[in-house]
């Protein structure tokens, strides 16, 4: 086979390693952090970007583009944002090569053609967006803008992991602008419903909606709202995050527009972005010991058939059959593959299709062509079933929901049963490394608590969820008091 | 108004110039070189790139994701490639930046964080793609690769045009590999002709097929072959290109693969790619002095509507009346805005859709109400015709219909036109500077005569079309003999 990953149990971190490469999603390229995106992979994400731009437009964005480069001087214009992202950053000097006179053939940079300013390789676009806005927007009916924008960004991390942490990932950034400061809240909890509605609806993974400490916001936003989803491992991955910016940046780059009174104010706005991470939580979401498990909404493949056959006669009888069979699944909007490759031995065949995590497949022989049957298999539960020939068209479209649904639903069981009340540092701690998930627990709202205990477990405070409940209670760090519970996990 | 534009006679750069900025399609930045592509005109590069994109897959097409940065030595490997790009280069060298200790609040580049290995903004990916190719592929079943990307590459250009010729662009790009050196000329043909039927039948713009000179083919292929486009200034605009690579880049990076025979063999390649420059081309194809002209496969909006109205009961009464229309409008996969503002008069939202090149105005008024009319204006001839309410939704399909096949005529009529055929330097010089166009003329196929052309007329050879016929004749400029006529024309 040579396809084979290890076990979760055995070691997570190198599951979802092989997983990611040997299902052909990514991989490392010679690009010092930086990934290739395979064609299967791609195809995901290609299907990522179509349900959330729908849901963007129906939402009233739209989408434009702005340039790579930011120049050091309006980089550092919005100092927090700046100063966030200045360690990590990319920096364009030069703009040309010129060939090595020691060495025939090489290049070297040419230091006549250095850049009077530097350019940083966009990390966000707040600061180059903000920059144009203040073209744009001169009055209250130039408002709201509500622009978002697909591209890549690089941020030079140290530690890398396919889709989890690149250098350069890719990512969709929502930037808007507003006339209030009411209706630039209501579109920054707005797009946390959208990622949140996605996350559930789409890849079936269920999220906690919350907000973000002090400590854990975005640089230069007033508040940080996130997505926060739980892994199969219990350490939780940040899915989606939207931030209110309060009037931070058009302060910044003097953006200020004349309301109907005539009156000058500075513009509103807020940022939210999703990005290839989003891969890597649906992997680590659902798949299993043998792969990829893949909700249906977001599978480049539903159906997979496979033939059984001993010769090329009973290859072309199962084909014919096949034949009649595809265009019925195709007119239900469903992909399928009809894998008749004469290289591969079926039992291969199915190895690799669960590994790739195709949600349904289908089997058949010449025994099912006697008797009008085929096998069906589902991935998530790996159950099988004979059916009639005929009841596919209509039996698979039903099944693929209930796939969906069922996903779902182990994900959120799994959710609700790691999500752990405690009251005492001790069982914080017990809790954290004996059965993991997120934990519950009071908090004195300071960044130093905050930051002992990080320091201590390597727990981060994930969020405080939005729909806490007010409930007086001890810190338990510090026994201060604490009006509400916050979540706190190991985190991706 | 504020938003007239100058007229093409007038001056046709101005008039290029104008439109795009103020038909909200782009701006420059405040980054040298780099663009913004504003919402409305990249609602029309998203319908490019979707109509592309189906072709691509619909000719089993995959699409990836490779990265940004290309590493100096990399970057070298295939020696012309290199140095044909090498000149236009974006530099990274460092990866961080740190607070300026002079200037509380400013960022300079921290010479510690000083790259081993500069790394190159991609120009192009053949570099870094042949460079992973080289994983990807061990024996002939590997084969053929047929990956595209959609992506921003940065050329360093000096002098800058919106769309026609910015640092950074967006673009797509193909990279195939192949067994054979006949497959992969199949494929580069293939793939030239989905261009060229792209650009007639979505942008409705006649392109003529070729092969470009030695002195302009692509560095490091073997053949460059091109679609190019003739602009309503005469000059011409390569709106696609096509390169087959031979074993260059296999060669460069060392990709083999075993053969059917065991026997090992140096993969064949090629890449195509098509940019926002297309935008460029699409206005001046088509649009006239009071603005855009899109032809409706392109078009974000196909219908506007235009409430005539004095006063908030008659703008309830159309209001009621439009509603009825716009989903059966809808229903026929239209896309229709309703421009219902009542702080702008009609004129001046006719003459703002006319700048954006809506294809079909409808308007409204009391006495259509009275009547059971609606007035019909098409953008392409600016004809009106007063029509039966019920008869909109059939009517417009067929008239977008017409719109299509008519602006792809005029546009073809104009080419032939403008495609002269000439026998002395003297009448070529002559037609180059009065006319204007494509000119069909001799020449001996010497990158010197080629070269002193362009010096002394600024005009290129395009392209030796795929299409010309066998003619013996002199060369235009040294007399030496030459085997078919090639078009010449000064470009974009």
């Amino acid at each position: 086979m040579g396809k084979e990953i290890p076990s979760r149990s055995e070691d997570y971190s190198l599951w979802y390693n092989e997983l990611v490469k040997k299902a052909d999603l990514a991989e490392h390229s010679d690009v010092r952090g930086c990934m290739v995106i395979k064609p299967y992979g791609y195809s995901i994400w290609e299907k990522m970007q179509q349900a959330l731009d729908a849901m963007f437009k129906e939402t009233g964005h739209v989408n434009a583009y702005f340039p790579l480069f930011v120049p050091k001087s309006m980089f550092e214009a919005e100092e927090q944002n700046a100063e966030g992202f200045a360690k990590e950053c990319a920096i364009v000097t030069h703009y040309r090569l010129k060939n090595d006179p020691s060495q025939k053939g090489k290049l070297i940079v040419d230091s006549e053609a250095k850049l009077e300013e530097e350019l940083v390789v966009r990390p966000t676009s707040e600061a180059i967006i903000w920059n144009t806005y203040k073209k744009w927007i001169q009055s209250y009916r130039d408002l709201p803008i509500l622009v978002n924008q697909w591209a890549n960004v690089v941020r030079w991390e140290m530690r890398t992991r396919l889709f989890l942490r690149t250098a350069e990932f890719l990512w969709q950034e929502g930037h808007t602008a507003h006339s209030t400061r009411e209706e630039a809240i209501a579109e920054t909890l707005q797009m946390l419903d959208v990622y949140a509605a996605f996350a559930e609806q789409f890849m079936a993974m269920p999220v906690i909606k919350g907000r973000k400490t002090e400590g854990e916001k975005f640089p230069g936003a007033l508040d940080t709202y996130c997505i926060e989803a739980m892994m199969q491992d219990g350490k939780a991955l940040q899915a989606g995050t939207s931030h209110f910016l309060g009037q931070n940046f058009a302060k910044a780059f003097d953006v200020q527009f004349a309301g109907k009174d005539g009156k000058l104010d500075y513009v509103w706005g807020t940022s939210w972005g999703a990005s290839t991470r989003l891969m890597g939580a649906l992997i680590m979401a659902h798949s299993d010991d043998d792969g990829l498990v893949l909700p249906p909404k977001l599978a480049p493949i539903h159906v997979v058939i496979v033939p059984i056959f001993r010769n090329d006669d009973e290859l072309k009888r199962i084909e014919e059959k096949v034949n009649s069979l595809i265009p019925a699944l195709k007119a239900k909007g469903l992909s399928v593959k009809f894998d008749k490759r004469d290289t591969h031995k079926p039992g291969f065949k199915f190895a690799e299709w669960e590994l790739k995590g195709v949600p349904v497949r289908l089997a058949i022989g010449p025994r099912d062509l006697d008797n009008g049957t085929i096998e069906l298999a589902r991935r998530d539960t790996r159950e099988k079933q004979v059916l009639r020939f005929e009841a596919v068209p209509t039996t698979v479209p039903d099944l693929l929901d209930d796939i969906q649904r069922n996903i779902y639903q182990r994900a959120l069981k799994f959710q609700s049963e790691h999500i752990t009340q405690v009251d005492t540092y001790d069982t914080f701690k017990k809790v954290l490394d004996e059965k993991g998930g997120f934990v519950a627990a009071h908090w004195d709202g300071t960044i130093e608590t905050e930051a002992a205990i990080k320091e201590e477990t390597k727990a981060t405070i994930r969020c405080i969820p939005l729909d806490a409940a007010e409930e007086a209670g001890p810190c338990i760090y510090s026994g201060k008091p604490s009006a509400r519970r916050v979540l706190f996990a190991r985190a991706y």
